[in-house]
């Protein structure tokens, strides 16, 4: 059963083995409210999981530990396991499904973990580590569904109160709902006044609509950039702590995911991923009631693969209004791009690429498309720039 | 003249303009040696700019605090002089060439400056500046060579000797060279055993030039994706200070700097920005004799154009074989894309990108070409995929 007791004896083992990270203010997120962020990105192996598996595997007998244990992810629980073991000086082997990003994998390996690679999605991987963990009595550790891991993740919330004593507020990423169960148990048995709000990814939403339907869901397919919560059905224990403890749980779009992540760059010089930044999102975009307070959220990892940082940049800016695409349909003759090109600059838009294709069934043989990138400054600029270009005679497709 | 006690007043002063940044540890930028780095890029404004024009503004007289301040500048300085004069409550006018980015021009305006676009390039934006000081009578505000501005910037160094007094060595971003006089002028005065390395991108060496020759010298050309430290000539008092006060001087490339940023986004989830990640650079690429030392790169600022960042990553993937760009000349007959498929996917490569052209004038009228861009493990994993092709016949360009 899970205690505070338990969550303070987790904070007491975890000294030497978690960092404690320290609270930053961000005062761009939400001009309305007082916007603090606890960020676990910054944590070892980039993210809160080495917490709870680093909880449950101290409290394993010593002929567990002789015996080793075993994961399945492809992910931060993967590393949060490899560099607990690893620190407590036992053996681990994590099942991983063949698609594993290679960074993931090489990350997994360098926290000293021993890997193995199964053929298929995740069910397959996770299915080859029940098997051998009966053939060799290995411990299974639970990506969130134990209450030794959710211990762990608690200490989390102690680290918030202990900083920020008076804060109105607490968000909280839901993939499995692990970190949620032990932040919100914290703080609610702490200081009851005090708010503790979920978020998933809309592309992902078990916990919500397990909660929002009073039973445990299963979500057949789910899909989100932030792979770290795209989970498809939440644990039994932590539906039953998230229902008693979370005061609500909304969802935010991948659109607004990405904006948050650009957001944290920008303003914070922080790198969040998907998973770490909805907290960030919800705040952003008022999702939650909490003008006026003292809000913290919780990034709570930055293990983004770098090539999808890079779309969501190009993303973020498109729905900031910081950058425009437009798709404009020119007659074929000189003088149009010269005459674009004036519009636009008068207009202080700056190009940042150009496309021109003329072969295409659907037109005007002497007709052509030009695409243009534009570094706008918000959406009324880009509005702007549209309406001058109409009043020229040029048409926006 | 600069003084120890010109610095300890400026750390006084600024107390409540400037964030004390904490040292953070980056053990896995260089093996050899243990790295802290100085994350300035986590400062108000995102740099250390703040710090220098925040004390040079101080001391203004009540007289010219009430004509207010001008400077020139499209980055950094910009943003620090805004907020600093914002800070003491004066009025602050910065001139920008027109080609600025927006992004730049609209930070500078968040932070209280009034800005003065002015038709041409940096040097007719100065030019505007001083015109416009000798006809109001504002005070003008020096990047780098004012000695009350270097004093401001030496608080890093007391913050470090404080933070890390054992600290082997300094490793600091040069442009200018502000930053740097001030550090390594207050280091030197408290513990002349710990070393100062300057870093320049070897697009723009002016200093790295004008210390080696003896005398200042100008560039007529600089160019670094590292804007902050793209300056053409050192100032008067920084190249005495550095000639004095700093043990060596070394340069870094554009595709260090790249691998640089990407380093400290995947290991430390910090955002830096070109001028701020040469210090890094600098130790990850063994410019520097420091095998075993204990060694503090200051990141001077992370107020990097996210558009370029997106580059960056693509280019620091590619400079550390986690990237690789194959282009491949096949016959135009039916199996030889499944047979190239088949052949990375055996070797673990994984596709990120195809992109198949047949037209060409130069290549033979059934040939084709096929651009590959894959998600390898190293340089070696890229050999053995290039190898496993040669020797299935495959031509790789």
């Amino acid at each position: 059963m899970l205690t505070l007791d338990k969550i303070y004896h987790a904070s007491y083992v975890l000294k030497d083995v978690v960092r404690e990270t320290k609270i930053v203010e961000a005062p761009k997120i939400n001009p309305d409210c007082r916007v603090y962020l606890k960020p676990e990105c910054l944590q070892h192996t980039g993210s809160f999981k080495l917490r709870g598996s680093g909880y449950m595997i101290s409290q394993l007998s010593d002929e567990e530990k002789s015996k080793g244990v075993i994961a399945c992810s492809a992910g931060n629980h993967a590393q949060g396991v490899a560099l607990a073991a690893t620190k407590y000086g036992i053996k681990s082997l994590i099942c991983l499904p063949d698609g594993a990003p290679i960074s993931k994998v090489e990350a997994t390996k360098n926290y000293g973990a021993e890997v193995c690679m199964v053929k298929g999605v995740y069910d397959d991987a996770y299915n080859k580590a029940i098997e051998l963990k009966e053939k060799h009595g290995y411990t299974f550790v639970h990506p969130f569904d134990d209450i030794n891991v959710i211990a762990g993740q608690g200490t989390i919330g102690l680290e918030i109160i202990n900083e920020i004593p008076d804060a109105d507020a607490v968000v909280v990423p839901i993939g499995g709902g692990g970190l949620i169960s032990g932040v919100a148990f914290a703080i609610k048995k702490l200081n009851p006044n005090c708010k503790v709000y979920g978020v998933q990814a809309s592309g992902a939403p078990s916990m919500y609509n397990s909660i929002r339907d009073g039973h445990i869901e299963h979500l057949d397919k789910v899909s989100t950039i932030a792979d770290g919560i795209q989970v498809k059905e939440p644990g039994e224990n932590t539906f039953k702590l998230v229902q008693e403890y979370v005061d609500e749980i909304v969802t935010v779009s991948e659109d607004e995911i990405s904006s948050a992540i650009l957001a944290l760059i920008e303003h914070q010089k922080m790198v969040a991923e998907g998973a770490g930044a909805v907290s960030v999102a919800a705040v952003m975009f008022n999702k939650l009631p909490i003008k006026g307070k003292k809000v913290v959220c919780v990034v709570s990892g930055g293990n983004i693969d770098v090539t999808i940082l890079s779309r969501v940049i190009k993303r973020g800016l498109m729905n900031t209004g910081r950058s425009a695409s437009l798709v404009i349909e020119l007659m074929d003759k000189p003088g149009q791009l010269e005459l674009v090109s004036r519009v636009i600059a008068q207009h202080g838009g700056n190009v940042t690429s150009v496309h021109h294709e003329r072969a295409s069934e659907i037109q005007d043989i002497n007709g052509c498309y030009l695409r243009l990138v534009l570094e706008t400054k918000n959406f009324d600029h880009i509005k702007e720039i549209e309406e001058a270009l109409k009043s020229e005679g040029i048409k926006i497709v």
